[in-house]
């Protein structure tokens, strides 16, 4: 399995630290070598960096440790391979454009007996069953929504739908954005944090690293982290319900009209941090 | 107006030397400062790095000018914005997905009158008239071939009458890959050269810096680099004439039938270098 990050906030904010932690699970206090990318919406725009090799000791994953870029909207992923080859087709994020916006999709889990037929509009390039959920889902907006993007309801909406059939399917843990929202869906296990004043101190709990964010924030800033396990080791952590799709936005989660859950579990923690 | 660089190869060849001078022209030794950017494919995949910084002080050309990324099609480009405003979404190269396989594009020149009719399944991001000769480019593909790629002849002629009816509306010198093969079209000024067996010592036109090749290579290696402007100052850069649609293929021109010009002249050096 892999391991996702997501990033969501109301200032553009650097992910260095977040990712400093991330990254040593790929290959140092984690067995996730088989490649990681993570993608930077900045505007409309957006930067992917991808790299098979292992982020433990990758050069273009030092660069980003060590490189500020500031984005509202940012989505990792380290790999562990289940179904595809070790190569740069199969590294995740992907990234696709719908209705004129970059969409960009990572995913933590193993579909099984998942097929699904594509009329041409998004076609899987790799071969991992998560390039073909994200190209599903693509390809069921567009039908769905054929002359330009919903409203942020009905496209939850239909989010949530997509998720619980191809969810049938095995484990979708997956985060998705097209650079104004991020909707993160946790089907066996993902975690979340708001940060936002007062600030404190936040250690990596895979390296002894502390960041104090009173230091480098304002008293409006507000980031949401969602990641597979914690990532600090001195915060608290939410553990999202499975079944469960989390919009955010502006660094928190959105209440979108229909917030129950999925499959029966409760939205979890929504606007309570 | 804008600087464009390509490279197709027989084997995974890495760009630093040539990416060395074209950097120098981010700022340096020539006034293209409005952003860069580089897609590197690797096997069906491919990797894009974007800045909308000057590339001669981005950290991200220093990464990629050190770090070398080997691959068989590379599609760079540096930008003086013409239109659209100087941010990420208007960074070339552009990518897209097309029957499965990534699509890359960069331009060089200036559209005007332009405003093509998208039927949704290519839409621009950002406010380049570059970008929308992308996206006219792959609908058109899309439409003439829904079924899948076609022969490299039908699509040899495809992208050819493409480029008449786009370059009607101004300079439209681009490079196109969709990492098989590099089509190159001058409407105005591009240049390339073959390297082969024997290789020698090239020396850069726009640093003090030399590679012996020879050191470097395999009898068999054959690589095509495309430039705006020749690289070195002590090698024979081949002009290719106006109105002329080139395809790359294993480092060299590829002859698809008819390689008759576009407007009237004659396809320029392919197979005599």
């Amino acid at each position: 399995m892999c391991q996702l990050l997501g990033m969501n906030c109301n200032v553009p904010t650097d992910i260095c630290f977040s990712f400093a932690g991330f990254q040593a699970r790929g290959g140092v206090t984690d067995h996730h070598r088989d490649g990681w990318g993570i993608a930077f919406f900045e505007g409309r725009g957006v930067r992917v960096f991808l790299d098979p090799q292992p982020s433990a000791n990758s050069q273009i994953a030092e660069l980003v440790r060590r490189y500020p870029i500031r984005s509202l909207n940012v989505i990792a992923h380290i790999r562990k391979a289940t179904q595809g080859e070790v190569k740069l087709e199969n590294t995740h994020p992907f990234q696709r454009e719908l209705w004129g916006q970059y969409w960009i999709f990572a995913h933590n889990g193993n579909l099984l007996d998942y097929a699904p037929g594509f009329d041409g509009r998004f076609v899987p390039v790799g071969s991992t069953d998560s390039e073909a959920a994200f190209c599903d889902i693509l390809q069921c907006l567009a039908a769905e929504f054929p002359d330009g993007p919903p409203s942020p309801q009905a496209l939850h909406a239909a989010l949530r739908r997509l998720a619980i059939r191809i969810g049938a399917h095995g484990p979708f843990n997956f985060l998705l954005s097209n650079g104004e929202r991020l909707f993160a869906h946790c089907s066996t296990r993902l975690t979340y944090i708001i940060r936002k004043a007062p600030f404190a101190v936040a250690h990596l709990a895979d390296q002894d690293v502390s960041v104090d964010f009173s230091q480098l924030t304002t008293p409006e800033d507000r980031v949401a982290v969602i990641a597979t396990t914690p990532l600090t080791d001195n915060e608290t952590w939410h553990a999202i319900a499975p079944g469960t799709l989390l919009t955010f936005r502006h660094g928190a989660p959105e209440a979108l009209g229909d917030t129950a859950t999925i499959a029966g579990g409760s939205e979890a923690e929504a606007g309570s941090v």
